[in-house]
């Protein structure tokens, strides 16, 4: 049994380098992808990996952080398209075998701070 | 020493119930407190127990789903206001002593799915 998180691992490898059979073999049959942003959903490995195949513009991506458990695992990723960066944050779990079930992605978007907190923080 | 995870339960469980001095008791002397989105920081334990504490409305949060090794840990939280909820995602590390030494943030906002997927995806 592989530890999830060297799945997760190579499942971000193989998104970067479009390698998707490799990315595909990460993936139990019936994983389940999730966007509560959107609140959509992919169901099964080959929609799954379509999805990500097709997935618009040539993207690129580097794991800031990963957190693991041996069956759940937290990533935040930095995703960049040209001169745009993205963080997008995503929980997995595992199938039992190793492989991954649930993929639940955030992608959290620039905003303005709110007023009234100025005497507290600092802008970088 | 006491376990990050503890750690960040206890965070969660005193900002809920609005104890400050719990709260104030997990966190480091100089923890640094950082938001992605907003670009803001909040460096010291006293100036982030009061950004808290004056946070506005009657906010409530749960824990949704938690990620921990003995010195990182990751959380998504529902956050509550009324009616409207939101997702909360926070990577936390340790300051060694189990107390946390820094916290970062993201809050995912809610946004219309790109057209030219409808072939993949389900709404829920």
């Amino acid at each position: 049994m592989t530890d999830l998180r060297t799945t997760v691992e190579r499942f971000w490898a193989s998104a970067e380098a479009r390698d998707w059979e490799s990315f595909a073999d990460t993936l139990a049959d019936d994983v389940v992808y999730t966007l509560p942003q959107t609140r959509e959903q992919i169901s099964g490995r080959k929609s799954y990996v379509r999805f990500n195949r097709e997935y618009p513009s040539d993207w690129h991506l580097r794991i800031e952080r990963i957190v693991a458990e041996p069956d759940r695992v937290v990533t935040w990723i930095r995703f960049t398209v040209g001169q745009d960066e993205m963080n997008g944050i995503s929980f997995f779990t595992s199938d039992g075998s190793g492989r991954i079930a649930t993929v639940t992605d955030f992608w959290p978007e620039p905003y303005e701070p709110p007023a009234g907190r100025e005497h507290l923080v600092e802008r970088y």
